[in-house]
């Protein structure tokens, strides 16, 4: 079996200059990995024909398919039709069809048809026309010595309805393409290099057909084991065996799997066990509460939360002894304790969950700099605390504290603290 | 004056299978356009080193500047370092200094350092080692035959921080870059049309040499006022006589200027008042106070917050009348007053923000269907209240509702509302 290459190319300037972001690049390159067509190169150029012509001449010496969004409206500066025309070496005349589509589109929005918007229903002699029903610029189809061409216009809803449609049933029907299983192992509270090394005699003794990568995001690393081969059960029962085979390895770093967030994962918990948690954020400053409440359903284990951001609110909302403020600080171990305790009685709920700390980038000092953070989770039976020293950082300190909080309710869940 | 050309190079099979998205190439694509280098290229390639070769290949042959990112961690799967040894025939030998740096990034963590992390210490010998102050990839400059190189990790706060300290005063300090003044205009509570419609007179009557860019995002639009000469000064001054004649035009919308965030803002006006801000946020679940306590030094402003995200609690902590939740609902008017006065007194506050309302997938109904939002904004004096309908989405309407929150606090601040 031929793996069909396909190479993304989005023209406009407005993605060089950093107007706009291209997010079209990357929803075509997962819909395209999903049906087994493996994305070679993603290419951006501005509104500069030797760019474009150059761009194309590149693509086809590699690629099966070539996908082309932008430079497809009806002003001055949209150049991609006139040079696929001379790039195949073909007219540009009226498609009677594409006309009537666009004096339709119109109508149906009570508006007059410009001369410039005509203009949009004359296309390549050589290309196919696939009617866009949600804006006027049509997408047109090529095929020639064997590459298959499609140009779309750049708006993303438009050009993932051709997608939809058109592109990927007639990818599928042309090609017998090799089937592909991807599953993700998400992990949290190990870098990537530690992982790494838990693992590699397991990475090294993969079978040649399931390929690993290790894909790090903040205080996460995702593992994503990709399986290539003729039939979509074996390779689902492939990847799951080597899954099962790693697991006993780094098990209590697992919270999830694929596209679960770890604030999903541990709402998951949560409701599996019909626990609720509240939350006394000081450094986080709602942070946590915010991805909490973030995940939809979450009104069923979320109780509520307080963030008494001064010390006189760590006392009279949380009941946070001043000798304590006075003698240990509001960054110490006895402080964080009283917070999640308290607030877990207060909203009534199974766990509280608190932080404080010197998110910076001011009121650090030489015992607690910036970064020094503490955590606890408070259950019914006792509460667990943990030290952070982060970095100057401040979101990336209110980020990761968030992280470590969700991750150690997470392993109060899951047992591992016993 | 010669134009310098720039190319953006990101590496990583994670892009071409669409698990990240690629937003380092975009803001690399603003940062480079601001001081004046024209980005030609964005090219995506996956791990493998025919691709890699021949992108840096081609690179060479059109740009003055390739900006390389990902492909450098500690891995098996990151190619990038011996490729560039390999294209610029050199070999790859241990850096003192580098590993010094990586000992004591994970000194500071109170980490041992892996045989796999000391290998990112060696590095190419044609390069300028460039320390990593935030991660453990250095980066790696080379120039060659007239053409600058950078290789960065393709972390973005990593990447972002190389690129301010080093790749960009490098840049500008080694060409004779074009002159170019930008000034953003930042609006809120007002669409990027209706602004376009208020300033169209305005808009056309701007001098040739200075450009005008609408750039909208989440409840915001930004108009950027981009100046060319060969006066900075000069050019500054022109941009300042323009923006002083839009603004009668629209100035109840304008919060701030370049990267000030709505956040920032507010956080200023609470300053120069020597005023005091806390939350009440059911709906938005603790975004609000994040979003304000996200900025460095917002412990001078902000108290503190409660998050009743239960009914319950808002009678308990926010002495909601259970007869007005009864009766009215959670999601209303006299609610978010009750929340926003009484979270204002019981932090001791000039001002309390409160939010209620059905941030959906789930919730809703006939009479108050998902995205009916309630927010309230108390001062001593009176207590003003909006109601938003928004959208479907959860976590839109979550973004949206802060920034709605945040703008009515702002236009009490600054006397809109009297």
């Amino acid at each position: 079996m031929k793996q069909i290459k396909a190479e993304i190319i989005a023209i406009g300037d407005e993605l060089l200059y950093g107007q706009i972001v291209d997010t079209n690049s990357h929803w075509i390159s997962q819909e395209l990995t999903k049906i087994g067509v493996r994305v070679i190169q993603r290419t951006t150029v501005g509104d500069q024909k030797e760019s474009i012509l150059k761009a194309f001449g590149e693509a086809e010496k590699r690629a099966d398919v070539i996908l082309i969004t932008g430079g497809l409206g009806p002003t001055n500066d949209d150049l991609t039709k006139p040079l696929l025309a001379s790039y195949f070496g073909c007219d540009i005349a009226l498609v009677p069809e594409a006309l009537e589509a666009v004096r339709t589109f119109f109508e149906k929005r009570g508006r007059e048809l410009t001369p410039l918007n005509e203009l949009q229903a004359h296309l390549p002699t050589k290309c196919t026309y696939v009617p866009n029903e949600v804006g006027t610029a049509p997408g047109m189809w090529f095929e020639e010595n064997g590459t298959q061409w499609m140009s779309m216009p750049g708006v993303p809803h438009e050009m993932k309805k051709l997608m939809e449609d058109f592109v990927l049933p007639r990818i599928k029907a042309s090609h017998d393409l090799p089937i592909i299983y991807h599953k993700v192992i998400k992990t949290v509270g190990i870098g990537e290099s530690w992982l790494a090394d838990l693992i590699k005699n397991w990475e090294s003794s993969l079978p040649e057909h399931i390929k690993l990568a290790y894909l790090p995001s903040l205080g996460q690393v995702k593992l994503r084991l990709t399986a290539f081969g003729e039939d979509y059960d074996e390779l689902q029962a492939d990847v799951e065996t080597q899954i099962n085979l790693v697991k006993p390895l780094i098990n209590k770093y697992i919270f999830g799997y694929n596209t679960e967030t770890l604030e999903e994962a541990v709402g998951r918990l949560l409701k599996q066990a019909n626990k609720k948690v509240a939350l006394a954020e000081s450094c986080t400053g709602g942070y946590i509460s915010h991805l909490v409440t973030s995940v939809p359903g979450s009104s069923k284990y979320f109780q509520g939360g307080i963030i008494p951001y001064h010390n006189e609110f760590k006392t009279s909302l949380l009941s946070v002894d001043t000798e304590v403020l006075k003698n240990q600080g509001a960054v110490s171990e006895p402080t964080v304790i009283a917070m999640a305790e308290e607030v877990r009685k207060k909203f009534n709920a199974d766990f509280g969950l608190a932080s404080s700390g010197i998110a910076g980038p001011g009121g650090g000092w030489k015992e607690k700099p910036v970064g020094t953070i503490w955590i606890a989770c408070s259950s019914r039976e006792k509460t667990i605390t943990k030290k952070l020293q982060l970095t100057q950082d401040r979101m990336l300190n209110i980020q990761l504290t968030a992280i470590a909080a969700l991750n150690l309710l997470r392993q109060v869940l899951t047992k591992q603290t016993e």
